[in-house]
């Protein structure tokens, strides 16, 4: 029994690699796999692969394209997604990622600092579970397949 | 042939009585349907159905229980799903709405003014139309019915 | 728009009886549906069809047939599952029923009195919304047509 | 040619252990997995993670949550569903196993003392198989590998 | 709440006329649909909407097509699937019609005389009702509308 | 029982109006729903919903938005695709709506001169039927809601 | 690339072990699976597991039930279907294993004699390919590997 | 982590074999496959299996049988379909398998040189990406595995 845990939220900091340290610690068989957390080159895919584009505009909608390309193919492959939610930045992809989780039947697990609850409640409520950190959410997981 | 529209969005002007009075005068065969737009109602209606609860938390946790219940319904029974997104708010259900549209199968349109393009370009990449204003989006929806 | 609500649950008093009552006062536009109520018809619809059986357990057998036929195409049917939960009989169908509506994706309000939180824990959790009476589902029913 | 079988029903006893030794003697190619079987830890996986709760019925709350996560994965990955039922318990979890089992379209094969007959009437009827101990349901998984 | 029931089987006699009478003398609200019953028709409507065909091999398989247009169709709008199994002809298009109704969610009444329960135990089992005639499944539709 | 059939095709000649002007003759129960037929209103409703684009290649793809979001909606309510192939144009459009009514398991009838026979092959043999004319298609229509 | 093969139709002579072999001379990557091939067995299958039934109707019913057990849990693995038609026996498992597959959109191929044309002129034509022995089948799953 | 990409488009170059070539340079774990390339063997695939057919319309019907089964079986396990076109050829296959591919939601790369972007503008927006050669297609499905 394997599992393949979509990891979406902010690719500000590295959560993501501490998270997967973690789990290799705790020997756990999961793959995570995510969004290109490389921030710069998530931004300039779109020209990386098209070459230069007229404006920033469609710089961005290039890019977007191939981000969704793999977000769409990762995400189908996962069993649990992983939404976190912090203090800073829009993260409106993070909460388009719950809501495809949600209606692909996919269990979400929610990740926020309490302070987020209010204006969460909607996708905690719909979440599978609702944790306040990555910790938790790795504790969530290895819970999937404690034998005692 | 009639269509219903899902109207998601923030709930703090009466962007949607604009839209269906529009809509009304165009003739169009559309039901919209949508959220409770009543802010004060919608944040008190787990305690207007359960009673008081101990504390703001839990009363969040009942009241998105039945917000909840009112958007899988309705967006269950839509064609179609426009979500509108502004410069205030966080608007994480807004979000939370275009993801579930999206993997339900339902064509999204999204209305959102261009100095939001960069952090919505994603959702914007995946939804069906994009427009900048609700007129827009009435034109898109007036279209599907056009026969000239 | 109109909704139909399929009512699970013991068929031992007229507790849907009185809900549709109060919903017809409301002038809510829902089609109720459920189970046969008649328990003695429940039991013998077997043999009614199809004549005198054997013995207690193939009696039993084929009323189930037709009970099930009836359950199945009717919660195809609705747009909301209702199960309501008590202290008396063991209720398996009514947890059955539960488990059909959250894996048809079908939001499952689920009524149950304050005692039987324990034992409901996970089919509360996986329901939309919990409340302890019939009259707090019927309002939950409203809020989904409510314009203010 | 592998299957994997969720194992629905009561935690009180070592059934789950049993019927995998067994299977393991017939060195039959099945992964089993089911809910968590050390019922303390059950109950208080959510203050396991989360911390210490207000109270009995949110800490049931969050601990139906984990619970949730680990049935839904793990049916989600389940060829067959085999629901035990016995003379004790509530049970209503097991019930809501069968009913998600059905309507996910996996094969339930449902175990039950004679005595069970009628009040599992229904469940039976959308089982798949019914039989009266664990070592039937094994003899049905095996002959689905047997050549001759 | 209307029903729509399609009634797959043999086309030899007037089995769905005298169904669909006594319907009409219950006040059932039901649409019965079925294939053409004209056996001639539906052996020549290739040629007749196509023209004459160079041999009899495609002659049956454009005529093929247009039943199974036909088929298809009526029976994606259906709720329930009646199949009528008789002692006469190879019947392979109600065992079909029967397959494709199992897979597609629709409840299935088995109708067949006693004799044939052997070589049909399969069919039945996964049937959601098996009668020996067809006023029991009348019977069986009229139940799912009864009140008391 | 009413059907509504989507007419996927080129929109160079009035072969719409025709079909529907036969099938109102017949007086069957059909909603024609189809791409938008005016050619320059379907190049231009992207500038004409958004206001003038930057150039040729931006109007084509806002313009294509705009038809999608008709053709999904519509192909989404239609019971039966009608896809009409010809001499001229790439008719790639109407290919893609081919796979689309496929893969969303709605039955396909294919119009097209037998001289595009081996060009057409795959799709003919994925389609319900194929046809030479437009009057054969209305009469397949036809054929599904006759009697005798 | 592997794949996996339902091998539906009668069970009275060796076909499916010639089948086999002759795809491990060709070292196909295909793992053949399908219904119990000991008659008997198949016969008895209920009474060996459950022991004596009353009678030999319900000895049937109880067989049924372990081998659907087995028909859905293999089909649901398998990535093609094919169904064998001879000139003996009702075959009526094989049409109903036919329709499943098609429903569940799983390639079906089906292997009959030209005799047998007309009376399955309609499965042919939902059939994917349709050959007139098993050499042929065995042709067409190895064309699907084929790189030359 | 391994995907399965579906190549579609015209067989009349080695363009795969490039794409293949180029994919095990980068060492990405993709399994590539796609229609038969020898286009005489998809061409005569029919007559192959089957033997010398009456006329050249019934060889093509045959043939398209065996060459859909193998596009079906494959694109099912597709988690990408790559559909290219050119300046060559009807190509209504390769829009066929474009709208197969979407309906099946699996995402579609567009590989297409700019002087198509007029008539292939509603492919290219409902594709996820779409890019004007091969090497960028084998880039963007790189960027799916990046982790930096």
């Amino acid at each position: 029994m394997e599992l393949t845990v979509y990891l979406a939220g902010q690719i500000h900091d590295d959560w993501r690699k501490k998270l997967k340290d973690k789990a290799s610690q705790k020997n756990l068989p999961i793959t995570f796999v995510g969004p290109m957390e490389n921030h710069d080159r998530s931004d300039n895919i779109g020209e990386e692969i098209l070459g230069k584009q007229p404006n920033a505009i469609i710089k961005d909608d290039v890019a977007s394209q191939f981000n969704n390309l793999r977000t769409r193919v990762l995400m189908q492959k996962a069993d649990v997604v992983i939404a976190l939610f912090g203090e800073s930045y829009k993260q409106w992809n993070s909460a388009l990622d719950a809501g495809n989780a949600i209606s692909l039947n996919k269990p979400l697990i929610l990740v926020r600092p309490e302070e987020l609850h209010h204006p969460l409640k909607e996708i905690s409520e719909r979440a599978q579970v609702t944790v306040t950190d990555v910790d938790q959410a790795l504790e969530a997981l290895a819970y999937i397949f404690a034998t005692e």
